[in-house]
């Protein structure tokens, strides 16, 4: 990886180039190769068998589209220093390189109270530091410091290549077609506006297209029932793992790493075990899973057999939350056929909630550049189809168990 | 064509198959074989230049999804004989036959008050007599007066393969990726309840999906600001042939055919021309527009030039009508600099409405089938995206004028 | 097209970006907008229904690849000033402008001895000198007179910008994805050596898959039996046509100008009827056909309605020449069934051949750059696939007839 | 997995449907969800990052390529039971149930002396027992002792579904869409002759693709140096794993089945050890190269931390095998580098073959139906591509080692 120029086969956009001798030792980083070892959509193969490809490959994805969209805006005469432009390359390369293990499905729930991006920031700060300082910049504006705010906002924003690459992505690699979007279109029509990233008036469709595509792509396919219940069974392993040890029962996981996350995971600063977290991925979470096949808990073996087997827990959704009385007497049911404690089926039987806002105009904008030279949020814009019906938050909750039966068989 | 089985390629779906001879037959008809000659998207190529593709294209296409549509019902049990599929997919064959030259660009100005699906229908009876009554279930389904109403609605409704094919295949040859739609999920998940097409409610994201694709085909494509002046030009090229035809001035067509049209289109019985008729296509009315880039009535001919060279009226689009003083003016203001009558300019200066419904709940109905075996109106479902605001029509109002530079230098 | 930036979509390659006022000018040239109205495959739409693509559409896709191209080299420190490269897309765009009605298919039966390339060169002229000459290095570029071979060889060469447009598109458009060609990968691989155009080493296997991907579409799609057929009845036609006119018998087209050229053809200098020729194209000879149908000439006529309704001659393609006894029995046996001379029937019964080389490595030649530094020609390289039997011509030989039964029905 | 019909989104072929309860239940077993665990490319995504598909994909795409190609042989008149049907459906989704991990890198590594397909035979042995004998006719279409030799040429032969649908998926992950081939063509003109798949003639230039499509697989892909070196590492680090046990040196892999394999497998049966070879996957292997990185012998753990970091070995490719003093010098350079004997450089510099040939007319056979009644084989038709110097293997030799700075830091 020393040549000048490096060129990637990427089958969603067909080549990625890669032509900075600091963007290469970024990409050579074994904090960046890690992301290969981690799952872009974590379960969703289950259902979708082809979604099996990588933090890595979407990071990529993201830069290319960063590429393409700093190119756009420079052509169109915004200001932007080659300094300033492998900065964002490098802060969305590395925009997601705090993902443990399984990404979103885990986060939370291996170590406690914190966020990907927080993580993803101190990985910077330490290739910063490795770097003599090369990373100042990219630091600045994935933090939002910067004062160009567009680039911030290309990396993180309502309409920031990140999202525009994972529903690309995602929707190429699940063979959800209806999930395109036109993110060639869009970065055409991007500009900046007194440093704010906005869009043409003639793109509103395309954006239109893009948040439905975003809202099908949720409810279709990252909160397909099947999905949920696959991701929700993966963290309830940990926490059973967990509370087994907590309650001093010996649950050891194959992986050095991954045992030192679940002892302390609870208590521990990341600042002070960085390397170590940086060298989690699926394989230590698998490995133990597969191990814990055998685990004398049969609450903790039963969820790692049924989840390496793809044979999961029943799942329901609905509108409305499940009452707690229903929940308490399917437990009751569970507990009975299992042959196990009430508290003990709460492992295999529980509910929960899922949601889904389409378009947050409060949170986060989408500004509209029109032709007479004004600016409006999207939601305004005549005869849209994005207006307050979508603005709001749209829950389901979802209802996991474990049929008798196959409780009777598995126990 | 005299083989049972035969194959066509096609870029959209991979293979079409034709394996039944009527079908044949009825494709290699002459009636059927000019829709070769009559193009899909008129003159949307001047914006989108690989939208060249043929009437007869889609009607293949529209019949291909209709052989997947009946097998996938077949599959689930509803009851479908062999000679109702051959009337289905001949009634999606011949659905379009009765288009004119530059299809519904030019409809209603050639030949006054018909609309072409009359047409069509009196090519059905017109085959069905030469081949001895064998398309008489065909006409049937396609009136919509045979007793399987699912059959009709798979023709010609709100979910019919005809849409499915045309926004496919217009969003595939225009390049416009977002119009993409799932038409093979949806086609998996149409039902038939009570004898009328249901689609089941796990689609339901799909549809939003291809009501928002045919939406912005709408806005990008088929009411595209340019497209659209291009085909209200061929309009008025028309109407000012006619027009001096009326008043005794000789404009005569290189082709014979067209020419009795325009000196008859406003009277004739076309029951008597059908003959005629099916003679008639895009070539016969480009070879007089070519011709009368010399004719010596100056609108004739400056309007010729300018859509043969692709030097196009200006155009703007408002929410609202254009006022009548405004309109009165800019003819003046035309008349002065081409030299020529304001009424001879209001066919160089000219307004009119377009109007699109995403989606019109009295009309058409898109009925799902729920898991509880209830049927509900898309539009009634929670959370939906299709709500009021998508079933009001939209309407946008054009206004096409000549550059008085372009006019002196014209005329 | 008076901005300074337009963005054209394309099916194939997404968006292609006009960003230059004199190649906005050339684009919107009447000469140019006239390639709109010529099919880039002639009457291979009768088999593969998509293939309905126009030259206008090719050359502005080759257009995109040269700007691909030109990018690349300049990347790779190729000395290329702004002049050369509006020249060379200049060049590009205008190539095939001299390109008369249907293309390939009727060159050198309306007008006798004149290559395309030789009326794209005057029209180019035409445009430099209603330009004040800023058409100079383009003209000289297209010529290969220019003192950058380079430039010439992407504009025409064994893997110029042209090749991998038609072939990418037409086997877009066609449906046929075999035809697909790796045209990023090798643009990629283009570099420049001695002044010459040459490709990486590792190219290899792209420019292999790039020879017989050539191969397949001339087998299976431009010398596809039937295309075939139809386009040698095209032929027939005109030719039947000058016939009658020479035997001192009426045959008018409708347009005035295509008239003018099968009465003079024969005998006319280009240079003196530029403008008139820049008048023909598609729907001159489509109209004149579509009157003929009716024309007193059985021969004429059966010819014209036969191919508008697609009823064509029969057809088989073997190895060997056939036997002119053969011939002249098969002649006589229409002529007996069609009532007409065996002269008449020479236009219903006929032979000829087709041929295609894979490689000519004597003609045109692709260099390979060897990582050693070395430059062979890709004949020359160990295990390649193009080796001798690649580059001898093969040919087919066709015998176009009509069926005695429909011979007897048209006459 | 009880529904009667299931379908399955796939990004290569759109939808794939499972409508058959035996089939479901193969497909539910855990020895085929194994292979959701086993990367179909072992460590090609280290080149191509979109290469993270599994085997349970692959076999899924071929089992959808042997139900179209089963319909279409029924449709063609050819006599194929619904047992017979879904028999080879269950021959081919199984045909790859015996890979380990890694699939073919590790191949004869892991466990000496055993085919893939060997093991794929117990697999089918131990369902088919399980199941009551619902397989046996399966084992025998896979075995190709069924008297219908083209079910099992279907499953295995030169135009299997098995290589058209690794081509294909294979192309389409990576990105190389050269790789495309026309599988759904060629499935078109599959015959049955005497019992034998055979194809038509017209599909004679889709076959050449195929074969050519595959060439450049193996040399831009499969066999790239890149991937290849990897593959090699792979193979080094068990070898060198394996090599410490049997000097007595202690090298746990973290899995319990994978150690198990590690001690045992050069003499184990593997039809007493079924079940543990069944919970065997690439977590395994991965998790245990991740714990090596810290393994006391130097050469193991620079290995490990080398392929995970992917800093991998350099390689070279050559038409010759290297010079036996070339490779001792250079272990030597590297012994001195690393601090370390020549014996044990041996494991970070070190030679072999890797051969591909496109077409063996010996081994396998591809036959072509002529027109005229005729079967020849493929590398017997006039002007075919595809001759002797496609038939011979190609051989290249590849030559991996340690930079010796990279030593020096690594030890």
């Amino acid at each position: 990886m020393n040549a000048t120029r490096k060129i990637v086969n990427d089958p969603v956009y067909g080549f990625i180039t890669i032509d900075h001798p600091l963007l290469m030792q970024v990409i050579a980083h074994p904090y960046y190769q890690r992301l290969r070892r981690i799952q872009q959509m974590a379960f969703a193969h289950l259902v979708y068998p082809g979604a099996v490809h990588t933090r890595l490959h979407h990071s990529l994805g993201a830069y290319h589209l960063m590429c393409n969209a700093l190119m756009e805006l420079k052509n169109k005469g915004v200001h932007i220093t080659p300094e300033e432009e492998t900065a964002a390359k490098i802060a969305i390369l590395l925009h997601d390189a705090g993902h443990g293990p399984y990404s979103h499905a885990l986060e939370h729930t291996l170590i406690k109270g914190l966020r990907h991006e927080s993580i993803s920031q101190l990985i910077m700060e330490s290739i910063n530091r490795e770097t003599g300082g090369q990373l100042e910049l990219a630091i600045h504006i994935f933090n939002g410091q910067y004062d160009k705010p567009f680039l911030h906002q290309l990396v993180s924003g309502q309409l920031d290549v990140d999202r525009m690459d994972y529903l690309t992505r995602d929707s190429f690699f699940t063979g959800v077609s209806e999930g395109v979007i036109g993110y060639d279109r869009i970065i055409k029509m991007l500009c900046v506006w007194n440093g704010e990233l906005v869009v043409e008036e003639k793109a509103i469709y395309s954006i239109e297209k893009f948040l439905v595509a975003r809202r099908l792509m949720y409810w279709q396919v990252y909160l397909h029932k099947t999905v949920l219940c696959a991701e929700k069974m993966l963290v309830t392993i940990i926490q059973r793992a967990k509370a087994l040890i907590g309650a001093g029962i010996k649950v050891a996981a194959p992986s050095e790493i991954l045992n030192f996350f679940l002892q302390e995971g609870e208590n521990l600063k990341i600042e002070d075990h960085l390397e170590k977290f940086c060298q989690l991925d699926d394989f230590d979470v698998m490995g133990a899973i597969k191990s814990w096949m055998q685990h004398p808990d049969k609450v903790l073996s039963a969820l790692c057999r049924m989840l390496v087997d793809r044979q999961l827990l029943k799942v329901r959704l609905q509108a409305e939350p499940f009452d707690p009385a229903f929940m308490a007497e399917q437990r009751a049911i569970t507990a009975k056929a299992a042959g196990i404690t009430e508290e003990d089926a709460g492992f295999l039987v529980f509910t929960g909630e899922a949601s889904n806002t389409t378009y947050d105009p409060y949170e986060e904008r989408i500004q509209i550049l029109f032709k007479d030279g004004n600016i409006r949020d999207i939601s305004q814009v005549d005869n849209a189809l994005i207006q307050h019906n979508l603005s709001r938050p749209v829950k389901k909750y979802y209802f996991c168990y474990l049929n008798p039966a196959v409780a009777e068989k598995l126990f």
